[in-house]
Protein backbone atom coordinates (compact mmCIF):
# COMPACT_ATOMS: atom_id res chain seq x y z
CA UNK A 1 0.00 0.00 0.00
CA UNK A 2 1.14 3.58 -1.04
CA UNK A 3 0.72 5.88 2.47
CA UNK A 4 1.04 9.28 1.14
CA UNK A 5 0.75 12.94 3.01
CA UNK A 6 -0.75 15.72 1.17
CA UNK A 7 -2.21 19.14 1.93
CA UNK A 8 -5.69 19.05 0.19
CA UNK A 9 -7.23 22.15 -2.23
CA UNK A 10 -8.63 24.02 0.99
CA UNK A 11 -5.26 23.72 2.79
CA UNK A 12 -5.76 20.33 5.27
CA UNK A 13 -2.95 18.40 5.77
CA UNK A 14 -4.45 14.48 5.60
CA UNK A 15 -2.93 11.28 5.20
CA UNK A 16 -4.13 9.07 2.43
CA UNK A 17 -3.77 5.56 0.24
CA UNK A 18 -2.43 5.95 -3.50
CA UNK A 19 -4.22 3.94 -5.40
CA UNK A 20 -3.11 4.55 -9.53
CA UNK A 21 -4.16 8.34 -9.96
CA UNK A 22 -6.37 8.90 -7.05
CA UNK A 23 -5.75 9.24 -3.05
CA UNK A 24 -8.27 7.97 -0.86
CA UNK A 25 -8.77 9.65 2.49
CA UNK A 26 -7.48 7.98 5.01
CA UNK A 27 -9.06 7.94 8.82
CA UNK A 28 -7.46 7.16 12.06
CA UNK A 29 -3.87 7.24 13.05
CA UNK A 30 -1.29 5.39 11.55
CA UNK A 31 -0.05 3.96 14.38
CA UNK A 32 -3.41 2.76 15.72
CA UNK A 33 -2.43 -0.47 16.86
CA UNK A 34 -6.28 -1.74 15.67
CA UNK A 35 -5.81 -0.38 12.52
CA UNK A 36 -6.74 2.73 10.13
CA UNK A 37 -9.34 3.14 7.97
CA UNK A 38 -9.13 3.69 4.16
CA UNK A 39 -12.31 5.97 2.96
CA UNK A 40 -13.75 5.55 -0.30
CA UNK A 41 -13.30 9.43 -0.21
CA UNK A 42 -11.06 10.94 -3.29
CA UNK A 43 -8.89 14.13 -1.45
CA UNK A 44 -8.25 16.82 -3.79
CA UNK A 45 -4.08 16.58 -3.51
CA UNK A 46 -3.26 20.74 -3.98
CA UNK A 47 0.54 19.34 -2.69
CA UNK A 48 2.04 16.07 -2.01
CA UNK A 49 4.10 16.78 1.69
CA UNK A 50 7.13 14.58 3.22
CA UNK A 51 5.44 10.84 4.03
CA UNK A 52 6.23 11.70 7.60
CA UNK A 53 7.51 14.28 10.60
CA UNK A 54 9.70 12.11 12.23
CA UNK A 55 10.03 13.30 16.20
CA UNK A 56 13.80 11.96 15.36
CA UNK A 57 15.56 11.49 12.31
CA UNK A 58 18.39 9.04 12.21
CA UNK A 59 20.73 8.03 9.54
CA UNK A 60 23.62 5.51 9.48
CA UNK A 61 27.37 6.59 8.22
CA UNK A 62 29.47 4.20 6.22
CA UNK A 63 27.10 1.63 5.56
CA UNK A 64 27.85 0.54 2.16
CA UNK A 65 31.55 -1.30 1.94
CA UNK A 66 31.97 1.00 -1.64
CA UNK A 67 31.35 4.41 0.46
CA UNK A 68 33.33 3.49 3.22
CA UNK A 69 36.26 3.24 0.70
CA UNK A 70 35.41 6.06 -1.36
CA UNK A 71 35.47 7.98 2.17
CA UNK A 72 38.83 6.74 3.01
CA UNK A 73 37.51 4.57 6.20
CA UNK A 74 37.79 0.80 6.99
CA UNK A 75 33.87 -0.44 7.50
CA UNK A 76 32.90 0.07 10.60
CA UNK A 77 32.79 -2.24 13.80
CA UNK A 78 28.57 -1.16 14.55
CA UNK A 79 26.49 0.88 12.45
CA UNK A 80 27.71 4.82 13.13
CA UNK A 81 24.88 6.62 14.50
CA UNK A 82 24.05 10.27 13.75
CA UNK A 83 21.01 12.41 13.77
CA UNK A 84 19.51 15.26 10.98
CA UNK A 85 17.70 18.14 12.90
CA UNK A 86 13.33 17.11 12.45
CA UNK A 87 13.91 20.59 10.75
CA UNK A 88 15.92 19.56 7.39
CA UNK A 89 12.58 17.87 6.19
CA UNK A 90 12.02 18.76 2.35
CA UNK A 91 8.87 17.85 0.90
CA UNK A 92 9.02 15.96 -2.66
CA UNK A 93 9.12 18.43 -5.29
CA UNK A 94 10.51 21.38 -3.09
CA UNK A 95 13.92 22.95 -3.57
CA UNK A 96 17.29 21.85 -1.61
CA UNK A 97 18.25 25.07 -0.89
CA UNK A 98 22.00 25.56 -1.40
CA UNK A 99 23.17 27.05 2.41
CA UNK A 100 24.74 30.51 1.82
CA UNK A 101 28.08 29.11 4.28
CA UNK A 102 28.79 26.09 2.29
CA UNK A 103 30.45 25.59 -1.04
CA UNK A 104 30.18 21.77 -1.38
CA UNK A 105 27.30 20.43 -1.15
CA UNK A 106 26.22 16.34 -1.75
CA UNK A 107 23.55 13.85 -2.47
CA UNK A 108 23.50 11.08 -0.53
CA UNK A 109 20.87 8.65 -1.70
CA UNK A 110 19.10 6.37 1.01
CA UNK A 111 16.45 3.43 1.37
CA UNK A 112 14.63 5.12 4.35
CA UNK A 113 13.03 2.56 7.12
CA UNK A 114 9.07 4.01 8.89
CA UNK A 115 8.84 2.48 12.14
CA UNK A 116 5.53 1.59 13.19
CA UNK A 117 5.41 0.77 17.02
CA UNK A 118 7.30 1.87 20.45
CA UNK A 119 10.49 -0.34 19.94
CA UNK A 120 13.55 -0.54 22.48
CA UNK A 121 15.93 -3.38 22.99
CA UNK A 122 14.43 -5.44 19.99
CA UNK A 123 16.21 -8.96 18.98
CA UNK A 124 17.31 -8.77 15.56
CA UNK A 125 14.59 -11.40 15.05
CA UNK A 126 12.07 -9.48 15.26
CA UNK A 127 12.93 -5.79 14.34
CA UNK A 128 11.15 -6.03 10.33
CA UNK A 129 7.88 -6.89 12.72
CA UNK A 130 8.50 -2.52 13.94
CA UNK A 131 8.76 -1.58 10.26
CA UNK A 132 5.74 -0.02 9.00
CA UNK A 133 6.70 1.02 5.71
CA UNK A 134 9.70 2.30 3.53
CA UNK A 135 10.46 5.81 1.67
CA UNK A 136 13.32 7.38 -0.73
CA UNK A 137 15.40 9.83 1.27
CA UNK A 138 18.70 11.76 0.38
CA UNK A 139 21.25 12.86 2.84
CA UNK A 140 21.94 16.02 1.58
CA UNK A 141 25.40 17.36 3.40
CA UNK A 142 27.71 19.80 3.29
CA UNK A 143 31.19 18.39 2.95
CA UNK A 144 32.83 21.49 3.85
CA UNK A 145 31.20 21.64 7.18
CA UNK A 146 31.55 17.59 7.49
CA UNK A 147 35.19 17.42 7.50
CA UNK A 148 35.33 21.32 9.41
CA UNK A 149 33.27 20.05 12.72
CA UNK A 150 34.14 16.28 12.82
CA UNK A 151 30.79 16.00 13.91
CA UNK A 152 28.16 15.61 11.25
CA UNK A 153 25.23 17.02 12.74
CA UNK A 154 25.56 20.62 11.00
CA UNK A 155 26.94 19.06 7.97
CA UNK A 156 24.17 17.58 7.72
CA UNK A 157 20.89 19.80 9.40
CA UNK A 158 20.77 22.46 7.08
CA UNK A 159 17.24 23.40 6.49
CA UNK A 160 16.23 21.39 3.61
CA UNK A 161 18.70 18.83 3.66
CA UNK A 162 16.18 15.93 4.04
CA UNK A 163 14.09 15.70 1.37
CA UNK A 164 11.78 12.78 1.83
CA UNK A 165 8.94 10.39 0.10
CA UNK A 166 7.19 10.50 -2.42
CA UNK A 167 5.39 8.20 -0.31
CA UNK A 168 5.87 5.30 2.04
CA UNK A 169 5.15 1.96 0.20
CA UNK A 170 4.44 -1.06 3.54
CA UNK A 171 4.72 -3.47 1.17
CA UNK A 172 8.40 -3.77 0.15
CA UNK A 173 8.61 -7.52 -0.90
CA UNK A 174 12.21 -7.51 0.37
CA UNK A 175 13.96 -4.16 1.37
CA UNK A 176 17.20 -6.11 1.35
CA UNK A 177 17.28 -6.79 -2.79
CA UNK A 178 16.09 -3.60 -3.74
CA UNK A 179 18.03 -1.54 -6.76
CA UNK A 180 18.81 2.09 -5.41
CA UNK A 181 19.48 4.41 -8.00
CA UNK A 182 20.67 8.16 -7.62
CA UNK A 183 20.24 10.40 -10.20
CA UNK A 184 21.69 14.42 -10.70
CA UNK A 185 20.30 15.93 -13.85
CA UNK A 186 18.79 12.74 -15.06
CA UNK A 187 22.38 10.70 -15.79
CA UNK A 188 23.15 8.16 -12.63
CA UNK A 189 25.73 9.06 -10.14
CA UNK A 190 24.54 5.86 -7.33
CA UNK A 191 22.96 2.79 -8.34
CA UNK A 192 23.75 -0.35 -5.56
CA UNK A 193 21.41 -3.22 -4.55
CA UNK A 194 20.21 -2.54 -1.04
CA UNK A 195 21.55 -6.27 -0.24
CA UNK A 196 24.85 -4.40 -0.52
CA UNK A 197 24.74 -2.76 3.13
CA UNK A 198 26.96 -4.20 5.45
CA UNK A 199 24.33 -3.97 8.24
CA UNK A 200 21.07 -4.93 7.26
CA UNK A 201 17.82 -3.36 8.62
CA UNK A 202 16.93 -5.11 10.85
CA UNK A 203 20.37 -5.11 12.72
CA UNK A 204 20.07 -1.15 12.11
CA UNK A 205 17.18 -1.14 14.49
CA UNK A 206 17.80 -3.59 17.10
CA UNK A 207 21.24 -1.94 17.54
CA UNK A 208 19.84 1.20 17.58
CA UNK A 209 17.04 0.29 19.74
CA UNK A 210 19.20 -0.89 22.37
CA UNK A 211 18.46 1.49 25.74
CA UNK A 212 16.75 3.97 23.24
CA UNK A 213 13.13 4.02 22.51
CA UNK A 214 12.03 4.54 18.94
CA UNK A 215 8.83 6.24 18.77
CA UNK A 216 6.27 5.28 15.87
CA UNK A 217 7.09 7.60 12.98
CA UNK A 218 11.19 7.95 13.69
CA UNK A 219 12.96 7.29 10.71
CA UNK A 220 16.33 5.72 10.23
CA UNK A 221 18.12 6.56 6.70
CA UNK A 222 20.10 3.70 6.34
CA UNK A 223 23.35 4.81 4.77
CA UNK A 224 24.39 5.57 0.96
CA UNK A 225 26.15 3.77 -1.17
CA UNK A 226 29.30 4.46 -3.35
CA UNK A 227 29.29 7.37 -5.62
CA UNK A 228 28.94 10.62 -3.73
CA UNK A 229 29.63 13.67 -5.50
CA UNK A 230 33.31 14.16 -3.17
CA UNK A 231 34.19 10.82 -4.26
CA UNK A 232 34.15 12.12 -8.00
CA UNK A 233 37.37 13.90 -10.14
CA UNK A 234 36.45 16.78 -10.48
CA UNK A 235 34.22 16.77 -7.31
CA UNK A 236 30.74 16.90 -8.28
CA UNK A 237 28.99 19.18 -6.28
CA UNK A 238 25.23 20.35 -6.34
CA UNK A 239 24.91 24.08 -8.05
CA UNK A 240 21.23 26.19 -8.74
CA UNK A 241 19.50 24.59 -11.45
CA UNK A 242 20.33 20.88 -10.82
CA UNK A 243 17.87 18.09 -10.47
CA UNK A 244 18.40 15.47 -8.16
CA UNK A 245 16.51 12.48 -7.57
CA UNK A 246 16.19 9.16 -5.38
CA UNK A 247 14.49 6.13 -6.60
CA UNK A 248 14.08 2.84 -4.91
CA UNK A 249 12.76 -0.05 -7.43
CA UNK A 250 9.31 -1.22 -5.56
CA UNK A 251 9.03 2.41 -4.04
CA UNK A 252 9.21 4.99 -6.11
CA UNK A 253 11.11 8.49 -7.13
CA UNK A 254 12.10 11.39 -4.73
CA UNK A 255 13.27 14.50 -7.15
CA UNK A 256 14.38 17.73 -5.67
CA UNK A 257 15.24 20.73 -7.87
CA UNK A 258 18.41 22.70 -6.34
CA UNK A 259 18.02 26.42 -5.81
CA UNK A 260 20.44 29.33 -4.36
CA UNK B 1 9.26 34.50 35.97
CA UNK B 2 9.51 30.68 36.98
CA UNK B 3 7.59 28.88 33.80
CA UNK B 4 6.77 25.17 35.30
CA UNK B 5 5.23 22.32 33.00
CA UNK B 6 3.56 19.82 34.88
CA UNK B 7 0.94 16.94 35.50
CA UNK B 8 -1.55 18.10 37.90
CA UNK B 9 -3.73 16.08 39.72
CA UNK B 10 -6.07 14.69 37.37
CA UNK B 11 -3.39 13.43 34.54
CA UNK B 12 -3.56 17.10 32.39
CA UNK B 13 -0.24 18.20 31.21
CA UNK B 14 -0.24 22.13 32.01
CA UNK B 15 2.11 25.14 31.90
CA UNK B 16 2.16 27.73 35.09
CA UNK B 17 4.02 29.98 36.53
CA UNK B 18 5.76 29.47 39.38
CA UNK B 19 5.05 31.95 42.24
CA UNK B 20 6.66 30.55 46.11
CA UNK B 21 5.27 27.41 46.77
CA UNK B 22 2.10 28.07 44.40
CA UNK B 23 1.97 27.32 40.38
CA UNK B 24 -0.59 29.68 38.47
CA UNK B 25 -1.79 28.10 35.43
CA UNK B 26 -0.90 29.67 32.27
CA UNK B 27 -3.27 30.18 29.24
CA UNK B 28 -2.48 29.89 25.86
CA UNK B 29 0.74 29.20 24.11
CA UNK B 30 4.27 30.30 25.48
CA UNK B 31 5.17 31.51 21.80
CA UNK B 32 2.63 33.81 21.44
CA UNK B 33 3.48 36.66 20.22
CA UNK B 34 1.02 38.91 22.11
CA UNK B 35 1.96 36.78 24.73
CA UNK B 36 0.20 34.24 27.48
CA UNK B 37 -1.66 34.91 30.26
CA UNK B 38 -1.15 33.49 33.76
CA UNK B 39 -4.52 32.96 35.28
CA UNK B 40 -5.15 33.42 38.79
CA UNK B 41 -5.46 29.67 39.49
CA UNK B 42 -3.93 27.61 41.82
CA UNK B 43 -2.75 23.88 40.09
CA UNK B 44 -1.99 21.24 42.26
CA UNK B 45 0.98 19.71 41.35
CA UNK B 46 1.50 15.89 40.68
CA UNK B 47 4.78 15.77 39.09
CA UNK B 48 6.75 18.48 37.85
CA UNK B 49 8.08 17.75 34.15
CA UNK B 50 10.80 18.75 31.87
CA UNK B 51 9.83 22.50 31.40
CA UNK B 52 10.07 21.91 27.56
CA UNK B 53 9.43 19.11 24.92
CA UNK B 54 11.87 20.36 22.06
CA UNK B 55 11.72 19.66 18.03
CA UNK B 56 14.90 19.52 18.62
CA UNK B 57 17.72 19.43 21.58
CA UNK B 58 21.10 21.04 20.53
CA UNK B 59 24.15 20.95 22.28
CA UNK B 60 27.44 22.55 21.83
CA UNK B 61 31.11 20.24 22.46
CA UNK B 62 33.74 21.57 24.45
CA UNK B 63 32.71 25.24 24.96
CA UNK B 64 34.87 25.31 27.77
CA UNK B 65 38.67 25.71 27.77
CA UNK B 66 39.08 23.31 30.82
CA UNK B 67 37.17 21.02 29.12
CA UNK B 68 38.45 20.95 26.21
CA UNK B 69 41.90 20.81 27.72
CA UNK B 70 40.74 17.82 29.75
CA UNK B 71 39.33 16.01 26.72
CA UNK B 72 42.80 16.24 25.08
CA UNK B 73 41.25 18.70 22.65
CA UNK B 74 42.69 22.04 22.09
CA UNK B 75 39.64 24.94 21.88
CA UNK B 76 37.48 24.56 19.12
CA UNK B 77 37.55 27.21 15.99
CA UNK B 78 34.28 26.85 15.58
CA UNK B 79 31.32 25.50 18.02
CA UNK B 80 31.12 21.79 17.64
CA UNK B 81 27.40 21.03 17.19
CA UNK B 82 25.56 17.73 17.64
CA UNK B 83 22.11 16.53 18.37
CA UNK B 84 20.30 14.60 21.32
CA UNK B 85 17.65 12.17 20.03
CA UNK B 86 13.88 13.95 21.72
CA UNK B 87 13.35 10.98 23.38
CA UNK B 88 16.17 11.27 25.55
CA UNK B 89 14.52 13.91 27.56
CA UNK B 90 14.25 13.18 31.54
CA UNK B 91 11.44 14.73 33.84
CA UNK B 92 13.18 16.56 36.80
CA UNK B 93 13.70 13.90 39.93
CA UNK B 94 13.25 10.47 37.26
CA UNK B 95 16.18 8.45 37.54
CA UNK B 96 18.76 8.41 34.98
CA UNK B 97 18.52 4.93 34.00
CA UNK B 98 22.01 3.31 33.68
CA UNK B 99 21.79 1.94 29.81
CA UNK B 100 23.11 -2.06 29.98
CA UNK B 101 25.42 -1.71 27.20
CA UNK B 102 27.85 0.98 28.38
CA UNK B 103 29.89 0.24 31.48
CA UNK B 104 31.28 4.23 31.34
CA UNK B 105 28.38 6.67 32.23
CA UNK B 106 29.24 10.77 32.59
CA UNK B 107 27.54 13.31 34.01
CA UNK B 108 28.18 16.55 31.92
CA UNK B 109 26.36 19.62 34.13
CA UNK B 110 24.73 22.61 31.26
CA UNK B 111 23.03 26.20 31.08
CA UNK B 112 20.24 25.19 28.47
CA UNK B 113 18.68 27.91 26.28
CA UNK B 114 15.54 27.76 25.31
CA UNK B 115 14.60 29.75 22.19
CA UNK B 116 11.38 31.65 21.99
CA UNK B 117 10.25 32.31 18.21
CA UNK B 118 10.87 30.77 14.88
CA UNK B 119 15.10 32.32 14.60
CA UNK B 120 17.22 31.51 11.18
CA UNK B 121 19.94 33.70 10.19
CA UNK B 122 20.34 35.82 12.97
CA UNK B 123 23.48 38.08 13.90
CA UNK B 124 25.57 37.98 17.01
CA UNK B 125 23.60 41.77 18.03
CA UNK B 126 20.01 40.58 17.81
CA UNK B 127 20.08 36.80 18.90
CA UNK B 128 19.71 37.09 22.48
CA UNK B 129 16.36 38.28 21.54
CA UNK B 130 15.16 34.95 20.57
CA UNK B 131 16.00 33.62 23.71
CA UNK B 132 12.74 32.49 25.66
CA UNK B 133 14.45 31.81 29.21
CA UNK B 134 17.01 29.18 30.35
CA UNK B 135 17.08 26.24 32.51
CA UNK B 136 19.39 23.30 33.73
CA UNK B 137 20.84 20.65 32.03
CA UNK B 138 22.70 17.06 32.09
CA UNK B 139 24.02 15.79 29.34
CA UNK B 140 24.94 12.33 30.05
CA UNK B 141 27.36 11.08 28.09
CA UNK B 142 28.03 6.94 27.69
CA UNK B 143 31.98 7.83 27.61
CA UNK B 144 32.74 4.08 25.88
CA UNK B 145 30.19 4.61 23.36
CA UNK B 146 31.31 8.03 22.34
CA UNK B 147 35.01 6.35 21.92
CA UNK B 148 33.76 3.76 20.08
CA UNK B 149 31.74 5.52 17.37
CA UNK B 150 33.32 8.75 16.93
CA UNK B 151 30.02 10.36 16.24
CA UNK B 152 28.56 11.16 19.71
CA UNK B 153 25.09 11.03 18.87
CA UNK B 154 24.53 7.33 20.24
CA UNK B 155 26.28 8.22 23.33
CA UNK B 156 24.77 10.92 24.14
CA UNK B 157 20.72 9.78 22.85
CA UNK B 158 20.00 6.67 25.41
CA UNK B 159 17.00 7.20 26.97
CA UNK B 160 16.96 9.45 30.26
CA UNK B 161 20.33 10.80 29.01
CA UNK B 162 18.59 14.37 29.19
CA UNK B 163 17.46 15.80 32.07
CA UNK B 164 16.22 19.04 32.01
CA UNK B 165 14.49 21.52 34.56
CA UNK B 166 13.41 22.04 37.29
CA UNK B 167 11.85 25.23 35.16
CA UNK B 168 12.64 27.91 32.64
CA UNK B 169 13.61 31.02 33.83
CA UNK B 170 12.89 34.21 31.84
CA UNK B 171 14.71 36.88 33.73
CA UNK B 172 18.32 35.78 34.33
CA UNK B 173 20.12 38.72 34.68
CA UNK B 174 23.19 37.84 33.10
CA UNK B 175 23.45 34.29 31.31
CA UNK B 176 27.10 35.09 30.74
CA UNK B 177 28.18 35.22 34.35
CA UNK B 178 26.41 32.89 36.34
CA UNK B 179 27.97 29.72 38.48
CA UNK B 180 27.02 26.38 37.02
CA UNK B 181 27.50 23.99 39.58
CA UNK B 182 27.20 19.88 38.97
CA UNK B 183 26.96 17.68 42.07
CA UNK B 184 27.44 14.16 42.74
CA UNK B 185 26.50 12.45 45.83
CA UNK B 186 26.43 16.24 47.26
CA UNK B 187 30.47 16.56 46.34
CA UNK B 188 30.84 19.44 44.03
CA UNK B 189 32.41 18.16 40.95
CA UNK B 190 32.11 20.93 38.51
CA UNK B 191 31.67 24.36 39.29
CA UNK B 192 32.59 27.28 36.90
CA UNK B 193 31.17 30.61 35.65
CA UNK B 194 29.39 30.79 32.47
CA UNK B 195 31.52 33.69 31.66
CA UNK B 196 34.32 30.93 30.60
CA UNK B 197 32.26 29.94 27.64
CA UNK B 198 34.75 30.12 24.23
CA UNK B 199 31.62 30.82 22.68
CA UNK B 200 28.73 33.23 24.30
CA UNK B 201 25.13 32.36 24.13
CA UNK B 202 24.72 35.10 21.31
CA UNK B 203 27.37 33.92 19.54
CA UNK B 204 25.90 29.82 19.88
CA UNK B 205 22.57 31.09 18.41
CA UNK B 206 23.74 33.23 15.45
CA UNK B 207 26.05 30.58 14.36
CA UNK B 208 23.85 27.70 14.76
CA UNK B 209 20.72 29.40 13.02
CA UNK B 210 22.84 29.77 9.84
CA UNK B 211 20.85 28.12 7.10
CA UNK B 212 19.32 26.19 10.27
CA UNK B 213 15.67 27.09 11.46
CA UNK B 214 15.33 27.50 15.19
CA UNK B 215 11.84 26.82 16.13
CA UNK B 216 9.79 28.05 19.19
CA UNK B 217 10.92 25.92 21.88
CA UNK B 218 14.03 24.43 20.19
CA UNK B 219 16.78 23.54 23.13
CA UNK B 220 20.27 24.60 23.06
CA UNK B 221 23.08 22.60 25.84
CA UNK B 222 25.90 25.19 25.55
CA UNK B 223 27.89 23.19 26.81
CA UNK B 224 29.97 21.57 30.03
CA UNK B 225 32.88 22.94 31.88
CA UNK B 226 36.00 21.43 33.57
CA UNK B 227 35.34 18.70 35.90
CA UNK B 228 33.87 15.84 34.39
CA UNK B 229 34.08 11.92 35.50
CA UNK B 230 36.20 10.61 32.59
CA UNK B 231 38.76 12.99 33.34
CA UNK B 232 39.32 11.78 37.29
CA UNK B 233 41.73 9.33 38.05
CA UNK B 234 40.12 6.96 39.18
CA UNK B 235 37.11 7.96 36.42
CA UNK B 236 33.82 8.88 38.16
CA UNK B 237 30.98 7.04 36.24
CA UNK B 238 27.93 7.26 37.62
CA UNK B 239 26.47 3.97 39.27
CA UNK B 240 23.42 3.01 40.50
CA UNK B 241 21.91 4.79 44.35
CA UNK B 242 23.63 7.77 42.83
CA UNK B 243 21.91 11.45 42.70
CA UNK B 244 23.64 14.04 40.37
CA UNK B 245 22.34 17.06 40.54
CA UNK B 246 22.69 20.41 38.14
CA UNK B 247 22.48 23.69 39.66
CA UNK B 248 22.69 27.55 38.12
CA UNK B 249 22.59 30.58 40.60
CA UNK B 250 19.63 32.14 39.54
CA UNK B 251 17.43 29.12 37.89
CA UNK B 252 17.49 26.58 40.48
CA UNK B 253 18.32 22.90 40.72
CA UNK B 254 18.06 19.86 38.70
CA UNK B 255 18.59 16.78 40.41
CA UNK B 256 18.60 13.10 38.97
CA UNK B 257 18.98 9.79 40.91
CA UNK B 258 20.97 7.06 39.19
CA UNK B 259 19.21 3.41 38.70
CA UNK B 260 19.66 0.31 36.83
Amino acid sequence: MQIVRVQDAEGRILYGRRQGEQVLRIEGSLWDEEGFIVTDEPVEVAELLAPITPPNIFAIGKNYRGHAQEMGSPPPADPIIFLKATTSLLDPGQPIVLPACSQEIDYEGELAVVIGRETRDVSVEHAMKCVFGYTCANDVTARDWQKRQGQWVRAKSFDTFCPMGPWIETELANPQAVTLTTRVNGQIVQQTSTADMLFPIAHLISFLSQDLTLLAGTVILTGTPEGVGMSRTPPLWLKAGDQVSVSVDGIGELTSPVSD
